[in-house]
């Protein structure tokens, strides 16, 4: 790998080969002034090369475009004047690398495979007329009387052929059932099918739906897919959707277009790893608990209003098929068991996927998605909350926001001086919009360069023409019309601010209200399980300073990512862990924060940049006084 | 009710107002010459009326017509010369009354009400915001921990509305599992509904198909529907109806066919009773083997030949709905056990639904249906076998044989001298054909009249014109054409009675086997249990006299009627009789009588009137003599 020097900050680090020196500069903790997120239109990323090789383009004007130019040989880089600041900014490097690099527990999580669908080879002797036992007598007897053997009946019109076909030997799939001296036979196969384990585990969120291919067998994970709610089409919300659902065949269109959304992430997982749908053998989904109702088609009417009554938490296995999954009859879809109306079965397969029901620490697991769900407690017990933080942290109710997709920017870096931005986008492509990652490095930049104050207010005065008066108020321009893929100037509105620091609040009132329910406070936390689909850019030091996340000590803090789909992934895995899904919905106490007076205290406190009282924020506190 | 004498054998009985003449006479046994059925067509019936009044029709050339005049006051009756026969003839008085009489055990079975679904009324508290848990969760609340409870997946749907409508009043209905700590959950009404419960009960005969609409609270038969089984387009018998099946979709339409069956009994019990689809609790079945894989829509092609393999001989519940039938999706439809390819469900039902596993005597249960099955045991061990009789016995194979339908032959008497019959036919209309009861009493009174001989052969000069060559060979004249309803002479042939030797000698050959290889003879037995159904006109003494029955003492003979649709109905109003004839199932020790040299070598001895060997006929023997 290239060595990069970078002056004249003299900071070194090498890079893989083909990476080009923004993304370098970037990593390094470098400022570059870039707009156009590295697709190469804007001109600003002028970088000198002092040593060594490289390869890619020239400016007229002299230098190379940093967003395209990669090292052939060690280099030595100078940043040109313009994109300089002076080394205390350096001083913090960012912290984004840590999210890629922190396994949750510090560990990789293992599992042992013990699939809630499992496979058996049994051999019968031949029918005579000596030994003429129904052929499902034949594979009863070899099964053995350990325990007592339900039969699905589709079984049963294929069992003749199976056991012809396979001349005697067949493989029979068993499912667990919540009996332990039970055991269901839903599928029967001609000859040795043992090796041949799929399962499909499934998160749905109220925007972003993720699901995996993962063999049952050795859990490897062999494709992953993942697309927009359709459902987003009918309301940006679970609220507007619900509302949805109470005009005439609405709740039969939610459900449809999620099954439809389910169906195709499937048919994608299938076609990338050439395996047929007959290779699967179960389905498992986490959801909250509005998704899992229109998943099944159940009415939320009364999920919608006080007294919020689900109409089910914990919900038997369905036939995938039955709800209109495309997959053969055998499939059943096992879900995620719910806590209450606003803690679902997402939260629970978090809770469970990282394991905080086996370890002793005080544990803060924070679910930041369209709502922000938050779980505190450890192995003895959990309190549980929903703190109606919006989908802010997703780009939703954010002027350019969007998903973590390609062309969106995920992290901005803002000069101090100059206030002029380095843009990276997701894959190097021109911009269209900013997903979460991006608006909270947005906003914390904005923030700690003076740009917008504590109340998130621009300061109309500064000597930079990215901060201007736009058409909904003052905006910060991210990027300019010309280097976007939308053909308009991409800004960061003071509105967008306003959201997002209602978010972060409704975020941080929640951990503070349910630390003092339990007569604990922040200090008290042990650790803190970051869940959420921000991807590996997500800087924990960015979200300490806008004060969506405490400022404790760095090193209690554990990034899960999709934590819904790695607890779906090891329910797909284990049926232990499904069934302690069950344990751990039924261990945790949850507390309606709406009907909570302490929690509005906490909420109008919160309501500044990093909060009200900044001895909660040391550490952002010492960096502002800098 | 007045008081009828018949003159001059001086018979003396009471008849209902309004019933006809020519019944009562063949009632009090004596013969009056009558071939139209008591349709009022023929003229023959002529009685004189001594004493008392009546009300009818007359005769022009003096008399009364039997069939249509009834008596007013007590009656004096002369039989006029034509009709008359002497004593001896009346000293054996018809048993045919016996079947009406003789109930099972000669007790009326009694089971106790204790259905597979169960109904409970539950009321829960209003959710409030203290007390917000889940529909379902409130529901489990009440239902207690003393079982583990699943749940359909269509109760979900219809649970908040359910609560809602009822007051957070409602009516759950459990189904019972093979687990004594389980139940299923499959349905919530809204109030109470605990006083509805009905279930549906079907026997599946390869010929006949029969249901009742019974009240599981009260065990009332509110209803009772019947029909031909659809399939016999396809073919007379099990064996043509398998081979269809082998071209292309025979099988989906065999399943087909007899789906639309059920439905059409299902919605004239509803007609019938004024009640709804959504009254239905359950539906039982009881089914030979092949018709039971019909209506599963599985694979016979295994159960057509050696060694005869069913799929399987238990079958898990199925929701009636999935295999077609038009129910609400919460009913299940349970299926009686079979035990072999041609020892099916109908005969387990029945064998429960009579109580052999209950009874410690030595009990011969024979069923004539389509096919003919046995079973030889008491409470310790039952042993089974198909005894390949053919459908002879229900009309099949038969030139005039029909259902036991209006206007159907369902009792004839012939004169002994004159040859001349005494025909009633089903509901006193014009005769379409003969049915099971009058094609036995054809054949006893043709044989005892000595108008056939041991060989089945008529008698060629016999005074009478009644039997003549005809078409297919010599011929009795049943009814003649002006009297039918089907503009032709009815006829008996030579080549039915063949048939109908072949098929006793079938059944015959089938008791002598299973007997004999549990070291027994007919007289150890000690009941015979007759199911099959020939309604209430099946004459013992006419039975036994063509050696289809054994010549036993006659108050070791019990007539069950239809025992599978009486174990069907048994098996709705009680779970534990369902279970039982899972244990029945599995304690029966099926013999194959086709590969039997034994039952050969009997089936060859039993090809006579009744048969070789007459010491196995005493009371035949001795009314031949005289």
């Amino acid at each position: 790998m290239p060595k990069v020097t970078f002056l004249p900050a003299n900071v070194i680090l090498e890079i893989p080969e083909d990476e080009n020196l923004l993304k370098a500069a970037m990593k390094a903790g470098i400022h570059i002034n870039a707009s156009c997120g590295g697709a190469g239109v804007c001109n600003k990323c002028r970088i000198f090369i002092e040593q060594g090789e490289v390869k890619g383009e020239e400016l007229p004007e002299g230098g190379w475009k940093a967003c395209a130019t990669s090292p052939v040989t060690d280099v030595v880089v100078r940043i040109p004047v313009e994109s300089q600041m002076d080394r205390k900014a350096l001083s913090r490097p960012l912290a984004r690398k840590a999210a890629a690099w922190i396994k949750v527990h510090g560990e990789k999580v293992t599992v042992k495979s013990q699939p809630a669908v499992t496979k058996k080879l049994i051999s019968v002797p031949e029918p005579s007329s000596t030994d003429n036992l129904s052929d499902l007598c034949r594979i009863r007897r070899e099964v053995g009387k350990s325990f007592h053997l339900d039969v699905d009946s589709q079984v049963l019109h294929r069992l003749p052929y199976a056991m012809r076909e396979g001349n005697w030997q067949v493989t029979a799939s068993f499912m667990e059932t919540p009996s332990s001296n039970r055991k269901r036979l839903i599928r029967v196969e001609p000859g040795d099918t043992t090796k041949k384990q799929y399962g499909v585990s499934i998160d749905i969120g109220t925007t972003t739906v993720s699901a995996r291919l993962v063999s049952l067998t050795d859990q490897k994970v062999l494709a992953e897919s993942s697309d927009y709610n359709p459902q987003v089409s009918y309301g940006e919300d679970v609220i507007s959707r619900m509302e949805f659902t109470r005009k005439g065949d609405g709740l039969a269109i939610l459900q449809e277009k999620i099954v439809e959304c389910l169906n195709k992430l499937i048919s994608e997982l299938l076609e990338k790893t050439g395996k047929n749908k007959e290779d699967i053998d179960l389905v498992t989904v986490a959801a909250n608990t509005v998704m899992t109702h229109f998943l099944l088609g159940l009415e939320t009417r009364f999920l919608r209003a006080a007294p919020y009554t689900p109409v089910a938490n914990r919900f038997p296995p369905v036939r995938a098929r039955e709800i209109g999954i495309d997959l053969p009859s055998h499939v059943r879809l096992f879900l995620a068991p719910c806590v209450a109306s606003y803690v679902g079965g997402d939260i629970v397969a978090g809770v469970v996927g990282v394991g905080i029901n086996h370890h002793p620490e005080l544990t803060l697991f924070i679910d930041i998605g369209t709502n922000g769900e938050i779980v505190l407690g450890n192995q003895d017990w959990m309190a549980c909350a929903a703190c109606s933080a919006g989908p802010a942290f997703e780009g939703g109710g954010i002027k350019y926001g969007m998903r973590a997709t390609v062309g969106a920017v995920e992290v901005v870096h803002i000069h101090p001086e100059t206030f002029e931005p380095m843009v990276l986008t997701i894959g190097g492509k021109k911009a269209k919009g900013i997903c979460g990652s991006g608006i909270i490095s947005l906003l914390a930049g904005l923030f700690m360069t003076g740009a917008l104050d504590r109340q998130g207010k621009f300061q109309q005065d500064l000597p930079t023409s990215r901060i201007r008066q736009g058409n909904d108020g003052w905006e910060y321009v991210v990027v300019e019309k010309d280097a976007t893929a939308i053909g308009e100037d991409i800004v960061f509105t003071e509105a967008d601010v306003e959201n997002l620091i209602r978010a972060k609040g409704a975020m941080f009132a929640g951990y503070l209200t349910l630390l003092e329910s339990v007569g604990m406070s922040i200090e008290d936390v042990e650790r803190v399980i970051l869940a959420g689909n921000f991807g590996s850019y997500l800087d924990l030091e960015q979200a300490i300073t806008i004060g969506l996340l405490p400022d404790i000590p760095r090193e209690r803090f554990f990034f899960a990512g999709n934590s819904s789909l790695l607890g779906a992934h090891i329910a797909a895995i284990s049926w232990p862990k499904l069934k302690e899904m069950e344990e751990v919905s039924q261990m945790m106490t949850h507390f309606d924060l709406a009907d909570n007076p302490r929690f509005m205290d906490h909420y109008v406190s919160c309501l500044f940049l990093p909060h009200t009282d900044l001895s909660l924020f040391p550490s952002v506190n010492e960096a502002l006084k800098e």
